[in-house]
């Protein structure tokens, strides 16, 4: 008999021998239907493979990312022996799972693979999987598996066997197609229910473009026809919502060849919105006890190798500039100047929690092809703080800073939303990670205990800390289900030792301070990018480049719309007039279409009144109101940050 | 006869050969006593030198910088005179008149100039001086110049003689001291009444490291006691109010050995006034209908290629950063970004004028040698703006710019100012200015105007405007009357043309706008540096980093001291408690010395009747208020941003 432990902890016995899937259906029949592959002790296996000793176990299904990954993994399988019907003699190099499906990359000779292609692929595929097919897993010696390949002429599988070791090669089989795999995989075809190639691209073997180029196609899969079908709505209304065509559609940023790649020019309705951000920034930080600072944006070589950004991370920032005899750089963080704002004065633990806000411009050295419209970029904004604090006081400020996150959730109207605390790896302390087992314990303890108290939706992720400390990621998802990567929390215990930072503690002793880094809208380019797709556009009122348009009916009503215009820019709403000769059904479209939230119709009747009539976007006609209510009213939710 | 044309355009006639001394008496017997030299046909002359032809005529007396320099030039002369009484032997290299005052640069072999020394050499200058000795100019062959100095044994006149040309050479003697030089200077030095020799130092021949080191003597003098009493004063304030001593002192920037010379640091208390000077120039720039961007800091070589600042600035500017096979500079202006935000977008005439205001930061090369606290620095930030016009919107514009100088000025107590406009060289079009002799007197003509109308006091300086177009620099003078060259406004019609920059006009023609660019705050580094001195470090309470310092006399009042702190943070109030456990009059003289503007004292009666008694900075107890009553007080004297 061999233990099996849950990951609830409790400890099953079952027969040498014994599969993921005796487990599962030992537990209920309705979960052994749903699970695709399992954990053990670390690994994932295919399902149905003997476990011969003890281990632990968690099975895995469509809701674990590796069930998922299994999932794809196979699917790509499944168009390789789609592909292989279709275009006899086809080469396979590789098939992975990728964020969101999968590829696989091919050699069809002069063969090129068009819509109509697709459409057939999925066809057959479909055909496949319904013949529910089981992945057969084999393992072969290295002999075996070149002579297979050599007869089947594949130098691309020859290649990879290149790598591998005697005793370690397994092969794949479902239905009529055999692949050199390391797995795992789902048990049989049946489980892919909904399939859709989504696109073809080419791409150099081994990613050199000296080498030859292959055919990428790629695909996404479901177990349900029904998520694939609300996966494809979402795919269509991201494009609607592309933040580089509403960007480029309502003037927020541009970039220019003679600027470089990567570098945002920032139009003014872009810089109200990063100015809206900051401002939020501002108020939120002044209550919460933070002080601002401004830093130059380069730095001495020397500075970076205290900080031990250099040379590891040489690769990520700007080449030097070479002057008086010494080397700078353009900073790629914010930290090392800010550690010396702390140093610049004798520091006590009165002074104590020291936290520090800039609106920090980094430059990053990113590759040309990695550049992508505001997600990827050279030059980034962040509304970045750092708090010096001793031990006592970490968990009070990181469960402070942590609040605000949700905070900004609120505002923003972020529903869904993971943490994912990264911890150290105790192998690899003083090498991957700072050598201080104890400090990592406890700070992860205290972060651990911040995010349950919270009630905050969180994984563990084990060894993908920062060198200095522990580290949440925040990823978060737009109105229309994408996911992004936000921004990030950091402890760091090593940076003050670096920097030989110090305070004064209530015994007059020297005492190293622990430092929080946090940046909770992450970057402005990459934030404003996400608030484009989340609100396709339309801000609400608050963040919105323009708030209000007065539409007069004709020329007749300049004057009133004047003193309208007048009214509310006293009270520091944007404001605008289309004094267009233009008929007003026009002028009420162009308004909407350029997503201005509130419009004000004004003709004969409204200036008698005294009144206005309001449109607010997307909703239409919301009656008449006197100007000073307008204003009250508008003021009151700008100044609320009313969502929408 | 010739014919003498003054400045007034009226036009006298004396006998050829009078001097500018003959006519001064011809017009007052008073103003003779007062002219220095005079300024004939654009050349400073000796007062006495003969006129032999037609000229126009300027006369010099103290109020002019001519007539400054002449007696200081003279003064030089006369502390030579004095040195070689004191120190037989002594060889000279120049001596010219600086911004203030004068020195010369010499070789006394072993021998040290102490501080009695100086005391001596000005009581000797003194008795010199009440000689009235003429200053006498002799015309010198080269050959007798060289025979006279090569007698003396002076190796450095003998170098300068080399680049001087054989009949241009002149002698000045006055008393026993003859000297190789130009001239011009004052009649005779009985006009020198006040003298102060003010520091000794070394410098280089030449200025060359390399070559011996020579000893500098500096000195200042006036034509009365009691304006070198006032200079004296001014000087020992200015030391008192140097905003490095107050910087450090007050918690306002730092700079780092690490991050690199030149390089500000703001700490918490200067990045307030930073903040609310932005916030000045926002508000004040959101009335006048400018927009806001944000551009990166760096760009492309080409960009600068096409701006011009490459290669002919490439010495003021950072070394560039070489990536992906490209150059890439730190901006050392913001225009060229900004264009390209004009050019993102298809402009017509009814998008003119476009403004677009920046925070914008820049960097500079400057010498590590000139690099001085905040007033030189290699990183500068700035309210910028550039304005894109027609020709028919320029005039108004232009106006609009100068009303914000003057608005500015009267915000900060600025009471002393000069425009000085710089105007080009018609001679020099195509090579020093813009080949566009149409647009230059216009534009000029119509700057001018503009001053005339605002009444703004300006001078006029012709071959000094920028390249492309007419600039004013702006000088003030602070509190306690030192200057400094604040500002400049530009009108530029080349760069349009480099960047291919044009607007759809009336007629749908493609035209070329006019640009303004402005920067009325200056850089923000001698902005903050010029106010520190200009307050004494007291800045105004809309502009001081802390504004209240609420003082309880114990421990008993600190939950009222709190609450009090509350009612002042919501009305966004920068306040803090002195919740130190010290006598009440020592936390009076720790905030007086912090220079906080409101002090609140509290104590049990304060607490009793809800109030505070309030002390102002620098003028003590201004009694008992309620907290409603100063809360609203002080919010009004910061919204309306009270000079003091």
């Amino acid at each position: 008999m061999i233990k099996i432990t849950l990951p609830d902890g409790a400890v099953r016995e079952y027969e040498a021998g014994a599969s993921a899937f005796d487990v599962a259906k030992s537990i209920s029949e309705g979960l052994a239907r749903k699970v695709l592959a399992a954990n053990i002790n670390g690994e994932v296996w295919d399902l149905h493979r003997p476990i011969n000793a003890d281990a632990s176990l968690k099975l895995l299904t469509w809701d674990d990312t590796d069930g998922k990954s299994t999932f794809w993994h196979s699917s790509a399988h499944l168009m390789a022996e789609a592909v292989e019907a279709a275009f006899p003699g086809v080469k396979f190099w590789v098939g992975p799972a990728i964020e969101k499906g999968f590829y696989y990359d091919m050699d069809l000779g002069d063969r090129k693979i068009t819509e109509e292609d697709l459409l057939a692929l999925e066809k057959k595929m479909n055909q496949l999987a319904r013949q529910k097919n089981p992945y057969i897993r084999k393992a072969m010696s290295k002999a075996d598996a070149i002579q297979y390949f050599t007869e089947k002429g594949d130098e691309y599988k020859l290649d990879l066997l290149t790598n591998l070791t005697d005793g370690e090669i397994t092969f794949y089989t479902q239905g009529g197609f055999t692949d050199l795999c390391r797995g795992p995989h789902i048990p049989n075809t049946g489980f892919i229910k909904a399939i859709k190639l989504t696109s073809v691209a080419g791409a150099y073997w081994k990613g050199d473009e000296k080498n030859k180029q292959l055919t990428r196609v790629y695909g996404v899969t479901f177990p349900e026809q029904k998520e694939l079908d609300e996966y494809l709505l979402m795919l269509e209304e991201a494009k609607k919502r592309d933040h580089r065509k509403l960007g480029k559609e309502l003037g927020i940023y541009t970039m220019d060849d003679n600027v470089g790649p990567g570098l945002i020019l920032w139009m003014p309705n872009g810089t109200v919105i990063i100015e809206e951000l900051e401002k939020l920034a501002k108020q939120t930080e002044n209550a919460a006890g933070y002080k601002r600072v401004v830093t130059p944006h380069i730095a001495k070589e020397s500075m970076y190798l205290t900080s031990g950004h250099l040379p590891y991370y040489a690769d990520s920032m700007f080449p030097p500039m070479e002057m008086d005899g010494e080397k700078y750089y353009l900073k790629a963080m914010n930290c090392p100047h800010h550690h010396k704002i702390f140093d610049a004065e004798q520091r006590s633990y009165k002074d104590l929690p020291y936290r520090i806000a800039e609106y920090g411009t980094c430059y990053r050295y990113e590759q040309s092809g990695e550049l992508f419209g505001l997600m990827r970029v050279r030059c980034l904004h962040m509304n970045d703080a750092h708090i010096y604090c001793s031990k006592e006081q970490f968990a009070q400020e990181f469960k402070a800073v942590n609040d605000m996150y949700l905070k900004y959730f609120k505002i923003f109207g972020i529903e869904k939303y993971v943490m994912r605390l990264s911890l150290h790896d105790p192998e690899k302390l003083g090498q991957k990670y700072v050598n201080e087992p104890e400090l990592w314990l406890q700070t992860e303890e205290l972060v651990r205990n911040v995010l349950i108290e919270t009630g905050v939706p969180f994984v563990e992720v084990k060894g993908e800390g920062a060198f200095y400390g522990p580290k949440i990621d925040v990823q978060i998802w737009s109105a229309i289900g994408r996911e992004f990567t936000l921004a990030t929390n950091q402890v760091d215990f090593a940076q003050s030792r670096s920097f030989k930072l110090s305070f004064a503690n209530q015994n007059n002793e020297p005492e190293v301070p622990l430092i929080i880094h946090r940046a909770p809208l992450g970057t402005h380019e990459r934030f404003i990018g996400f608030l484009l797709e989340h609100y396709a556009g339309k801000f609400p009122t608050w963040l919105a480049p323009l708030q209000v348009k007065i539409l007069p009916i004709s020329d007749k009503f300049m004057d009133y719309a004047n003193k309208v215009k007048q009214a509310l820019t006293d009270a520091e709403v944007r404001v605008e007039i289309d004094d267009r000769s233009e008929k007003i059904g026009k002028k009420i479209r162009d308004t909407e279409l350029a997503r201005v939230p509130y419009m004000l119709v004004i003709g004969e009747k409204e200036m008698n009144e005294g009144k206005v009539s309001i449109r607010r976007q997307g909703k239409g006609d919301l009656g008449a109101k006197s100007v000073d209510e307008f204003v009250a009213e508008i003021s009151q939710e700008i100044k609320d940050r009313v969502a929408e």
